[in-house]
């Protein structure tokens, strides 16, 4: 495949909220730095059914959603140094970025100030459409691909690439660590991971959702305690309880009851959100000195450090295999919380 | 006066928005632990007036504001250790708390969990009012008392008791440092000390105002920079700039256009806000990682470490000062912006 651009198989909505279906895109040729990857498995994410659906306002069509992937390394260019043919490996919500601001020197290439370049729905450096991982293989720079460790299987590895990470992040920069309680909001893709992060790391962990549906679930998981948000006892008992509330959820909630349920220093971290404005009384925050912050999936070296925590405590998702032709089904299922708890592809089957 | 309640000097509001006017009201015998304080200034703070004036709904009147107060030991209780007669000594927003829950353990007394003692405006542990500042006398357990080094004078020192402890605690916590830029929302009472303490901590001290009628005071105080936030090309050049930046304003700001002013990561920190709600896009926080957070004055040890920084760098408030009976003229023009930056009463004049 060196040296010419190739065509490969791919699930892609050929226009916005049209089904996907099997089509080609084209693969660039494996550059000095790239890596060739055999993809095994694609996880959905809700962002994915954002974007084929919308587009968020500005979709490049075709689009091959996918940036949970997980696979292995099919040929390599000459300047790769991190990694050989056979290696395990993922590719994340990005493929490059412009590696020379603050930023990208800091390891947060996620907040590039040039704009990183997504896994697909973007253009890369070239001006070409970037294609994801619903497909057969995929052509990455080695500096965006990290590898997996034999602890983790490829299957309930590749949701660590978004999911893992967009926990595991604000999770450690807000210290969630032993003798801290941490709540989390939702019990989803995103929600399940944060609870199997922040046990792991050490924290008192109790999830906050709508409803108990799920607390046989959430207690396997890992959460010591869970409550429903329905009830507005909920909120009177678990006062001032908390170190560090993550929400997962993209539901506008009411902050100024959840910044309640935080001790003081606490923080209330958002990692999903509505698209519309909240309201919130600033001194929420001052009485107390509280935090609202937001987070948005993590840097490379730290997508790399969590896949290597997830392999060191067991840690995978909780997934759903199934084949490509079932995606838009499985679309369905996503927007209506039918899944536990994260889709994932067998590209075996694109 | 030991062993007997007595009666001191005052400048009270006899009732909600009632003129203040010179009158006497009771303080407590010395008891054990306690100092008592022959009182030489005392600043007034914006949060006088709201108090003053409306009570925050619930004021105890006749009302003796007053939380900025400096002066001098005249006499001790036989358990007390950290000061003698002669002391100069200060007292700030709050004279007692419960001394038992965690927040108090970790030196976050103004977040006590089961409410600190406010100077004025609330009732001690055994349910007598709390008279402030505007008095020529107080009693203050030691343990709620500070130190106030000679480097710095009685006058200039009133105003940080609040002003100072407020803006030096979120500077501190937030990392205002050498390397860092720091926008101070706002030249007023609090801001003013805002930028000079960040100008001391090293960090690159930016204005920013609604116009450009202080810029003189601004630069002369410390900062590096100063721009009106009423023209909108402020917003545009300096999109990303700052690692922090500490509102000190009441007024409703908007917040997602403030946000978009912070590098990935950083922090704005409102120590004034509105009393109504503010609209806020989650998103102006999750891209970029940002924190929005608050702060409510400081601890008791932390208010003693900002006196000797503040003795150290030579720090001061910039003041005028009044006699008592000018105090409610005072209050019209601290209404008015019309005062730089901080009014304090000689205590001699009550």
């Amino acid at each position: 495949m060196t040296e010419q651009i190739t065509t490969v198989s791919a699930y892609a909505a050929p226009a916005a909220n049209a089904p996907l279906e099997r089509t080609t895109v084209p693969r660039r040729a494996v550059g000095e730095f790239d890596v060739l990857i055999d993809i095994k498995y694609a996880g959905i994410c809700h962002s994915d059914i954002h974007q084929a659906r919308d587009g968020w306002g500005e979709g490049i069509f075709p689009m091959v959603p996918g940036h949970e992937i997980a696979g292995v390394v099919a040929e390599v260019g000459p300047g790769v140094t991190k990694f050989a043919v056979g290696d395990r490996v993922g590719v994340g919500c990005m493929v490059d970025s412009c590696r020379e601001c603050d930023n990208c020197k800091a390891g947060l290439e996620q907040y590039c100030v040039r704009g990183n370049v997504p896994t697909y729905n973007g253009l890369d450096h070239s001006g070409e459409p970037t294609y994801g991982g619903y497909s057969t293989h995929i052509v990455v720079d080695e500096a965006f691909t990290v590898g997996i460790p034999e602890g983790i299987s490829l299957d309930v590895a590749a949701p660590l690439l978004c999911a893992g990470i967009t926990t595991y992040s604000p999770l450690k920069r807000f210290h969630a660590g032993p003798g801290k309680k941490v709540a989390v909001v939702g019990l989803g893709g995103l929600g399940h991971m944060a609870v199997k992060i922040a046990h792991a790391l050490g924290a008192e962990v109790t999830v906050l959702s709508q409803s108990l549906r799920k607390k046989d679930d959430g207690l396997r998981l890992g959460a010591e305690h869970y409550y429903a948000t329905s009830d507005d006892a909920t909120f009177e008992q678990l006062a001032g309880s908390f170190d560090m509330i993550l929400s997962t959820v993209s539901a506008p909630l009411p902050l100024d009851k959840y910044l309640g349920l935080l001790r003081s220093e606490g923080a209330f971290v958002n990692v999903g959100a509505p698209e519309e404005p909240v309201s919130l009384n600033l001194f929420s925050v001052i009485g107390g000195g509280k935090t609202l912050a937001g987070s948005m999936i993590g840097g490379i070296a730290e997508t790399q450090e969590m896949l290597d925590f997830c392999a060191e405590h067991g840690l995978g998702s909780e997934i759903e295999l199934i084949r490509a032709e079932q995606v838009n089904e499985a679309y369905e299922r996503v927007l209506a919380s039918d899944v536990r708890y994260r889709f994932v592809i067998d590209a075996a089957t694109i």
